[in-house]
């Protein structure tokens, strides 16, 4: 079974538990906020990076992966509500507050986070030395300071620390991601470090060349949310060109640095793929390359 | 040092990291969803039950106290948001989203809520055997079907459940501050079971009670929103009188539920008067007695 079937499997089964019994309305707004998903960029690089490194125990890796795509997802359902950037659209459908209402909005955000820590705590008894470590990394890129939570808030002050906002909006969850990754693949965690934060910039940096130059019809979202909402973004402060130029040199960093290890080679190929498509069309070496990193469902 | 003094404490240590390089407004607006608290019964009830069940862990009962604390004072701040009742007053203050913002409020909550986690996965590694069912059981208690999310989203149903609402918006926390308690002290958890459900059902009826009785000056919160919410009261549901009965039928259950345990007698002093707290004042015994359970400050 490929990563991503095993990744959309895993959040199925995750949800379960809550779909039996809770208030029917909270059930659908949080599978809307979960399914039909993204790319599943951060729970398929924990999956690599975890095989990258040996594989050791596969099941933890998955529950993480499982963890981190639902914090990825509420953080998407309270970036779209109406005090934030009040979009009416993610992945191509009416978000969730557009079709819920507010309550069930930050209701279901709640919901997600509580069960991605409550199947990090069902591990503790089986990797009782992996789960505390794993939750504590995950917990980090979630919350505050350095996590999504602080990133998001970043926006509400007058004065913004720039590297402090991108990494904590977008590279903390990527770093997690790599790190659960080596974590549970049984790896050594030193050399894995920072390599999630880059991916992350670079995400970031895409994300803003998409925001300036995309249609929503292909990223599923409305654009111009940058400048609409005042955020700074990497192609205001360095123009379109530069912008390109750092997601090159991120990208190019990122995978200059996977560490030695039973995988790597694959890794590179991989992250060589999304590298590929991370970049505007007109910039890419081979316009209609495969993408191996990016499941076409 | 009192039960009272070492949960503030323990609360303001939990904050500190989160202080320390969180954006500053963020920092702020999560304070002041945490202090100054209210009676703080859910981890006292917490310790108290340790204490009477050996007190075999009392660092990790302290750890689960504060957990559960921070995550009801994040639901708080959500309950207080324009979309829920839409209120200008919890504990005598200003809301969270009234001083600091929709964005901040919500952001407060999601960051308490990580936090707490934290807490429960830093104690993985020490107490393997008890933390994985310790985080397990406060998440029940915090998400859904079973918790106060739950709760909170069967007031968006068409149809409610009123024993699973009242459970699972009250009942849950405190019945994982009984059960966390009993695990942490070292006690057999069974006898526990349902204690916690009946004290949150009570504390609902004196909620409802004086939420039609009360003024806000003395509590602190503006009262008429339930019958303003048109959510189900028991004052509603059972009258005055009725209400009153099955407020003093509860916490009777409750007391004689308390297992043989090493501070039966204790703890049953403390319930009984914290009961006497909970009555309308006119259905006091003794309308000037002590009430132990509760923190004058």
């Amino acid at each position: 079974m490929d990563a991503y079937t095993r990744i959309e499997q895993a959040l199925e089964a995750s949800l379960r538990p809550i779909s039996t019994a809770s208030p029917p309305r909270l059930t659908r707004a949080l599978r809307h906020a979960v399914f039909p998903g993204g790319a599943r960029f951060r729970p398929r690089l924990c999956l690599e990076v975890a095989s990258a490194s040996g594989d050791a125990n596969p099941e933890l890796a998955l529950t993480a992966a499982v963890a981190i795509e639902l914090l990825h997802c509420a953080s998407l359902v309270y970036d779209d509500l109406p005090c934030f950037d009040d979009a009416p659209l993610r992945r191509g459908q009416p978000t969730v507050h557009v079709v819920y209402g507010e309550e069930l909005a930050i209701l279901s955000g709640n919901a997600l986070i509580v069960r991605a820590f409550e199947l990090l705590g069902d591990s503790c008894e089986r990797w009782p030395q992996l789960a505390g470590p794993m939750l504590g990394l995950i917990a980090r890129a979630a919350g505050s300071p350095y996590g999504i939570t602080a990133g998001q808030a970043w926006e509400s002050e007058p004065r913004i620390n720039l590297r402090a906002y991108h990494r904590a909006k977008t590279g903390a969850l990527f770093e997690a991601a790599v790190l659960a990754g080596a974590l549970a693949g049984g790896g050594e965690r030193a050399g894995w470090v920072g390599l999630g934060d880059r991916l992350g910039e670079a995400y970031q940096v895409a994300d803003d060349l998409r925001d300036a130059l995309g249609r929503p019809d292909i990223i599923g979202k409305p654009v111009g949310q940058d400048a609409t909402h005042g955020r700074p973004s990497a192609v205001d402060r360095l123009g379109l060109d530069g912008a390109v130029g750092r997601l090159r040199d991120l990208l190019d960093g990122a995978i200059h640095q996977v560490p030695d290890c039973e995988g790597r080679g694959e890794l590179i190929t991989l992250l060589r793929g999304w590298a590929e498509h991370l970049l505007p069309r007109t910039q890419r070496a081979n316009a209609s390359a495969q993408v191996p990193f990016i499941a076409t469902a």
